[in-house]
């Protein structure tokens, strides 16, 4: 993979790719402009999926790579919320269990005057459970890490948890873990009390601790960081610290039957990934931390057929 | 009581009430005019105490209460939020285990052109918890049911369930209940799944099922009311009352030994105690459901000393 080349999209580079690898989520459209050797430019803009509008997918597009496609139907291969029912084009999902992208099974995206294929999300009938850019993660993670067998955590906004053995996605849940931190920490009571950015990581680990052995309780355990702000003096840092190990240890505790015994790799933000570590490891567990962005350029290039079987 | 008159604070009634009852909640003002037989008048503003800079809560107050005042100094008493530290003036808590009011522990607001009383809410040392109205609820209802053993749940924002025994508050709980389904229902990714405002009682029956047996589970079960309309058609009405009934069953099993075996009355809005009525039945519990509007007048007579020893 050559070094990176980040481009602003105004002049036209020397070279054309040969593809170009495109993340859409609902806050970022992420694009990457691929050569025989990997990454010849990378680009992003906050143009997500989440404030456009079904006519304004392709001029987004355009805007952020529009000089590596001067030379005309460049192939564009997307994953991510692009392809929900809000977003560009609806690519159905594929049923688990199944490897978790085919290349042959990607949706193109009709009348478009660009040659975009957007990579199908996966889906589990019972219990019922979705996701759309985490299987172009785990794609890559495989490709990157060939015949792994064990347990995918893709933590974020909705964690997901994968079983994955020979190559397919076996079963997967999502938790409302960062979502619900967010909303907790700026929106509910809680936010009175943590005001500020700051960190208490023994505090954290208090937090994992009573959410793992106590999951149950999580609407009082959450009260009573308030409570104890008021009457027992807990910090601003400690009580966001507290707040994220809550949500944690509950959903770990939940995703119990996934990690225990299991190989577990994590891939997602660094240092979100770098607190599920830590309250793994307090369980005894050493997980193995990728990069996201390797992942995902991987599974996009497993995706669009340009990484053989490897 | 006589029959209440609704007054409209413009022109001075004719009586003069002995005192007037406040019950000053985050969203709220609501007054009552009382007399020697019980409520002459009730009047009722949207200047909760969440609106509201410290100097401009006796102006609110007056612009309310203003014509019952004509003849002077009538005193006030008040409960709710108004006495929290970013209330009008700070009332510390009382310690349980204790009565939930104490006549002579009012705090009386300082430089206040009005005699103003502040009802002190209630503090647990450990596990930390706080109340702050709730109390003076409790209280109205053991006034009402003498020699009441038992629990008090009182279903909100922050529901409370509180241990009583020989007319004291024993132990207490808060569960953020209300709050959650209040940002998951509107501002979390699963506001795309339930709106309108229908109901399924199926649906609600199934979530308290569901998170009173597998509460641990709940940032999953949560997940899958969104899985569940993309994948399998959950109604918007089935997603909503299912969320309602997944966190009151999450917040039944996280209380249990509160009301296991126990006599249980439930205060607070008539739509949510039904619920909680209904959800409790399931578990072969008839919980007993109080007005809260009786139990807020009965408690804040009693706060103000006004109910002798009943």
């Amino acid at each position: 993979m050559q070094d990176i080349v980040s481009h602003n999209g105004t002049t036209a580079p020397e070279w054309i790719p040969e593809w170009i690898a495109v993340d859409w989520g609902t806050s970022n459209l992420r694009a990457w402009a691929m050569g025989p050797d990997g990454v010849l430019a990378e680009a992003v803009s906050d143009e997500g999926m989440g404030g456009l509008a079904r006519e304004a997918f392709e001029p987004a597009l355009r805007r952020l790579t529009g000089p590596w496609l001067q030379a005309g139907q460049v192939p564009v291969v997307a994953c991510g919320m692009v392809g929900a029912r809000q977003g560009w084009f609806e690519a159905p999902y594929r049923a688990v269990p199944c490897a978790p992208v085919a290349a042959g099974e990607n949706v193109p995206v009709p009348q478009a005057g660009l040659a975009v294929q957007i990579v199908p999300g996966l889906m589990q009938a019972k219990p019922a459970d979705v996701m759309r850019g985490e299987e172009t993660q785990i794609a890559g993670a495989l490709a990157l890490h060939p015949g792994f067998d064990g347990v995918f955590c893709l933590p974020g906004t909705h964690s997901k948890w994968a079983g994955v053995s020979a190559g397919e996605v076996v079963s997967f849940q999502t938790f409302m873990t960062g979502e619900m931190f967010a909303l907790l920490s700026r929106q509910s009571v809680l936010r009175h009390g943590m005001a500020g950015s700051g960190w208490d990581d023994a505090a954290f680990d208090q937090g994992v601790e009573e959410g793992l052995q106590r999951p149950e309780r999580i609407a009082a355990l959450l009260f009573r960081l308030r409570a104890e702000g008021l009457v027992a003096g807990l910090t601003a840092d400690a009580a966001r610290a507290r707040l994220s190990g809550l949500l944690i240890g509950c959903e770990l505790a939940a995703a119990r039957p996934y990690w225990l015994g299991a190989r577990v790799m994590l891939i997602g933000e660094a240092g979100l990934c770098g607190l599920y570590a830590r309250a793994l490891a307090r369980q005894g567990l050493t997980a193995t931390r990728l990069e996201a962005r390797d992942c995902t350029i991987a599974g996009l290039a497993k995706a669009a057929g340009r990484m053989g079987d490897r």
